[in-house]
């Protein structure tokens, strides 16, 4: 058995957003998936961990952003390796409330889905919410940001939550290596690599880990230059 | 509220395959998901109407099949807009038997998943069947098909069983037109462009649909001519 064709799954990429009281938060998601058409209804599977799945097993209420390819790594970091435990993921972006109360992100999203949940299904660590659509609308034109893009194109990783995750990816994705040495963000796995620089925070390609500003901060989960380690 | 939106979610494009005794059958799915890690476990939902719902329901095993982008109209068509109570679909494609006893198609598949079902979720016309994943392999290295280049690039369409399927889509994506009559075929919805030939079946662009050779089928469904209708 390989488990590497799970990897040929083709996912997008999504902030999936709920609510409980006062407070809005929002996670990055990539299992989200149309059910059945009349109704239209949606689904999506949150892990049991996350504060998302909290809000929306009480509010009952959720939205999707679809994201663009444009999306910065920096944004899915915040939204993706960060816990709305310890920060207020939407004290910097742009949304909306919708129909339902659920808060909508809408910085760097093409679309958006706004779905009131009619069903629900335990599937161990993550649960799978079912909701009707009950708000849809197209924002701007663009290419989708697709997980295959976010893996191959923007080097990003899976967090230990999602469904997709897995402990080798990390020994994988470093192997071989250049002439300037690679560090790795002993946070949330990703790898800065001297040869590509960090496009989304004007970083040249060439630019060692050691030349980096001390104020430059992992582009994923924002973790400092502190949390790295230079990969072997 | 603009139902348009539920395009933006991205899938790929597999063949679900299962058994009931000694019969086998298959169909094209694009709702196929990993819901968790430990242990492994994927989605699929699958239309009540159809024949492969029937089969998972009785033996619950099912494999997925991961399409390649080079798969031809031809053996979407068979698979997708085809019922195995009319024809029997493997009876011209390569496969093996898994270890659960499950069809795999090997065929233009570039990876597979064998799947034994824990759970099943009622929803509504569609069933999600939730299977831990017992046996999955990588066949050949390659770009899958996202369901997005099957509409974009192959002008694919969603049969009326597919959670995705919508009524204006062959309206909307006919309008305008060149000098050259477009024609529909009145069983899955396919527009013969003469613009664009038909590449599967070696039909070169500029090809008017009356110079089509007589046994040329359409390359979705398999009809013949005669089921075509010119585009007002």
């Amino acid at each position: 058995m390989n488990s590497s064709a799970l990897h040929c799954i083709s996912y997008g990429l999504y902030v999936v957003s709920s609510r409980q009281g006062d407070r809005l938060n929002g996670q990055i998601a990539n299992t989200v998936f149309q059910v059945t058409s009349e109704p239209a209804t949606i689904a999506v599977s949150v892990n049991k961990q996350n504060l998302t799945h909290e809000f929306i097993r009480s509010s009952r209420v959720f939205s999707v952003s679809v994201l663009s390819q444009e999306t910065p790594m920096r944004f899915i970091g915040r939204f993706g390796f960060q816990s709305g435990r310890e920060i207020d993921k939407f004290a910097e972006v742009q949304y909306r409330i919708g129909h339902t109360g659920a808060p909508i992100v809408l910085d760097h999203a093409l679309a958006f889905l706004e779905a009131s949940v009619i069903q629900e299904k335990d599937a161990g660590t993550h649960t799978i919410f079912i909701g009707e659509v009950v708000d849809a609308e197209i924002l701007k034109a663009g290419s989708c940001m697709t997980y295959s893009y976010y893996h191959e194109v923007k080097r990003g990783k899976a967090p230990k939550t999602a469904p997709t995750y897995i402990e080798e990816q990390v020994e994988e994705e470093t192997k071989g290596g250049g002439a300037m040495a690679k560090y790795e963000c002993t946070v949330c796995g990703y790898v800065y690599d001297p040869e590509l620089g960090d496009p989304d925070a004007d970083i040249k390609p060439g630019t060692t880990f050691e030349d980096l500003p001390e104020d430059w901060v992992c582009p994923v989960c924002g973790a400092g230059k502190e949390d790295f380690e230079k990969v072997a």
